[in-house]
């Protein structure tokens, strides 16, 4: 926490990250072995990592998170995925969920921008 | 609706096609609109209509729907998702959406035996 | 309970009217206090009740729950809607809660049709 | 599935137990361990599984789940909660998630009665 | 955006024009349609605009959504509603959706405050 | 509001009593009636008023709304829950609801820091 962020998610992830360190020294067993599981979840299986990271994006933006949103985007562009396929798995979220999902369709699409800047997501 | 549906599938693949008729019937254009651009949704595009029925199906089961949950597993299993793909991204689901999520889980397996039974699903 | 009920409307009206009275019979102080609160919100006032209850319509539709969308459907069409009005305000609830909204859209067009049969929806 | 369900209850309990082992049988690792995990989450603790208990019934009347509500009432009832207990808790319930509870609390109250009925439910 | 927006309200639109532009920018059709369709919601037809943009925002407010709140508020105001028949309407979504929609009704009537000082709220 | 709140806890109690004022003084009954059976809610009854703002915390948690885990959490604190009592609730939450709480946990931790160091929470 030492240097200033450089735009609202850098800020987030260093929230996260202290945060998420916070809550594990809590040493509460039920929650790390929550966060573990979670972790877990989105590893290669019967399905890739990189489509289970979009199935993980369009249940947050289903569910109307900004920070699940943003946490998915940076592991989607990190494995792979194009703004095209990211783009067109939000649009099913959409369409699943309404126009109440589109304040968070401006969001992510805000955070895609700040990735493809710092070359994070292939376009 | 001359014979008996013979499991709760059927029986509610019949009562969709029924109602979405008389919806159609109804000849309000925004709600015509609508179903189209949903049926548009789920074909190939920048990612493949196998991937985008599982974000469909995902995003179905986070937002706890029984209906679109069967829609999509048929969806799914229509696209070519194996058993076990279709329990992975299920398993985001649940993970996204919580222990809530359970009691559609039970739906859902059910809902893909008789898909197998029928010669639907791949296993 | 002496009759049966001539259909799914009917039965839910019952089953309603039965657990209502059960759950007053509790005599709860805050349960009673919000069954009334809960009642006298669709009284005329700034807006009028046959706003009220569209406006009751849509966010039961939005929030996805077919037992009160039967409800208010029939308290819209004791109200004077006609059938084009509720649809369009179904509309509305389909257009921000998304593709998720349209199987309570296909229970609510199948309980217009029950409304109408009996006479209490104005076409 | 020898023998018929007395009540709706009954038929719940064995559905969910069937359908359980089967989702277990798939031997998904990610399933099993949040399954497992989700049986240690009421587990006497910091609070005692009788709260806790109380605290997974108001979480899955404030989500709208009858079958986890029926679950909890169950798991409510053998930790020891009286009716009047359990009928304030799914008061908070309602209070936090407005009328669109309701329908959930009817549930609720005629699955106390059937629990009442069967000895399982102090009053 | 050359100019510091005045207040929260301004401050949004701004986000929310840009964002909308930057959207329809990525040329998505599916996107476009969804938008094009939403706007096409809210316009004179069975019911007119002003009770459209009420039901759009109770359907918002039930939802929780803010910045979809805002939007409708203003929509409303602009359609001719007065300050009473929005807090009426407000009032039916609190109902409907529990005191989890009171953080939503204060934001709203904070907005409400800023419609009224440019003059674009009748009170 | 003529000091600057020393952290976010403090500025959403000066904002929440603000607006909260506001809010009553438009007079509208159904408002103010819903406002009065929402604080009498948590009083004590069949359940105490601290394992009842723990059911409230919960229900808030579930439904994901920070201002209500903010409220609820100082409420907590105030009816005599240690730190580690929260913590068991708040993972009751979680496993509920799913990874989708996890960004509100993070919240509430954090809320939490802020209520001991001001001496409102029993470590």
């Amino acid at each position: 926490m030492s240097t200033d962020p450089k735009n609202r998610l850098d800020a987030f992830r260093e929230q996260r990250s202290v945060m998420n360190e916070k809550i594990l020294d809590l040493d509460h067993l039920g929650i790390k072995r929550f966060f573990n599981l979670d972790a877990n979840t989105y590893k290669d299986g019967a399905l890739s990592m990189q489509t289970k990271e979009l199935l993980g994006l369009v249940a947050s933006a289903a569910l109307r998170c900004n920070d699940c949103i943003d946490y998915h985007l940076e592991q989607c562009a990190k494995a792979g995925s194009t703004k095209n396929e990211i783009i067109e798995a939000l649009n099913v979220a959409m369409v699943v969920g309404g126009s109440i999902v589109i304040p968070h369709l401006r969001h992510a699409v805000e955070t895609l921008e700040l990735l493809e800047e710092e070359g994070t997501l292939k376009i």
